[in-house]
């Protein structure tokens, strides 16, 4: 059975639930365990949606799909290859990308979230999806101009760091086979990217497993499974929506 | 005047307070505004220090010191060239540092840690210093070989994100001027690195300067400002002290 968790701004109150239809089944406790529903229904219409989770740490990978990697002809990674969005990037649904004051060609990245649903180390591939709560969206922007002017330094951290440079969410999807995702991404209403998470050279679970050996993995944490075909540049006034079927659509502004 | 900021488990608990010779004045409040000094006073010796800040970002500088990168033959940068310690790294003073099951070769590098005071974003570097609480010693443990294994995407954020890589402590120091402090590194009781900080290529102001220019600093947010001559490998049972006077000694073993 699928659930989908979402976070939310109620007045000056903030809060959890599941999606049941075009209402917040409101929950309390903790989404990550213990979470227990209550009798209280919210319209989605009288909620502000938040990124669903706060995350500890979101890691990003480079190099993931091998459609991207042949057009670019980039070397078959031996490893995942990854760097951490700084978390004043973390962004809600629907709220602006800003355009940092330095100016420069940003780019938009739609991507597949994982959302780590038990703390986890050193775990086997097999058992890595039992540490998983569910799925969500995510845009990957990146300061592309920036990435490669240094020659001694690849700055992916900054490129990828910048405030609001992270928008995650609608909601966190449960039950998924995330091998059977597919992910959209449309500039403007205008279909950009539009590929199968099967094509991922690191599976879910390895990504998970071999991660989870070098840092331990905590709820809440996000791994973003890299981009494929498709990324673009985005202007300001721009509309970038990251839609997953099974998930949502991610809708942000770019300003 | 300065002070010594500490956190610290007492029993079951934990509070924060500043230093007084070997005891700790325990205040309420907020470290970053409002600290309210308590009658109670705690021995140094009843106490377990903490790391004295918890960050929501460490922000780790490369190449950022004339005499380390005259001995690599490093470019110049134009600007500050960085990346982010993962929060899994993050230690406590006195703790261990644990080699990873992957094994591999593990070095200390002794380091000044900048503490941001107040949130700040475009920040002038000439109003830069009112917005730092003050100064940490760190440890910026790094996985030497996995580092530069892959030729296409150097792994700066993984060989810098183990569990435990990131020790801090054991204070914060406020009121010191950063450019006349001295950072001195020993492994096992020898000198192994001894540099002043006046050596940066971008002093603690610039730094928070032009990293705010990219991402809002918040309270509680690290600058490492990078290493200099004499990093070294650690072997299991080794045990590294970064002093840096003004602040105190930050002792990790390694195991």
């Amino acid at each position: 059975m699928t659930s989908h968790w979402v976070r939310f701004r109620h007045g000056d109150s903030t809060g959890f639930g599941t999606l049941q239809g075009q209402r917040v089944r409101v929950c309390e406790g903790d989404m990550f365990g213990g979470a227990v529903p209550t009798d209280r229904l919210l319209p989605l219409a009288d909620v502000q949606l938040l990124m669903p989770v706060r995350p500890g740490k979101v890691i990003a990978l480079w190099n993931n799909f091998h459609a991207l990697g042949e057009k670019l002809g980039l070397p078959i990674p031996a490893e995942p290859l990854y760097l951490i969005k700084s978390p004043n990037s973390y962004l809600d649904p629907g709220a602006t990308i800003r355009n940092p004051p330095c100016g420069g060609k940003v780019v938009f990245e739609g991507e597949l979230a994982i959302v780590i649903g038990k703390t986890c180390s050193q775990v086997a591939e097999r058992d890595a999806l039992a540490h998983v709560l569910g799925y969500t969206c995510a845009n990957d922007v990146t300061h592309a101009e920036i990435l490669n002017r240094d020659a001694s330094f690849a700055q992916w951290v900054r490129a990828k760091g910048f405030d609001t440079f992270c928008p995650l969410g609608p909601a966190v999807a449960t039950g998924l086979d995330p091998s059977q995702l597919v992910v959209k991404t449309t500039l403007n209403g205008q279909l950009r990217q539009d590929y199968p998470i099967s094509d991922m050279r690191f599976s879910v679970q390895q990504l998970v497993s071999l991660i989870s050996r070098d840092m331990t993995l905590y709820p809440g944490d996000i791994i973003l499974c890299g981009t494929s075909i498709g990324v673009g540049s985005m202007k300001p006034g721009s509309t970038v929506e990251v839609e997953i079927a099974g998930i949502g659509k991610l809708g942000n502004r770019f300003e």
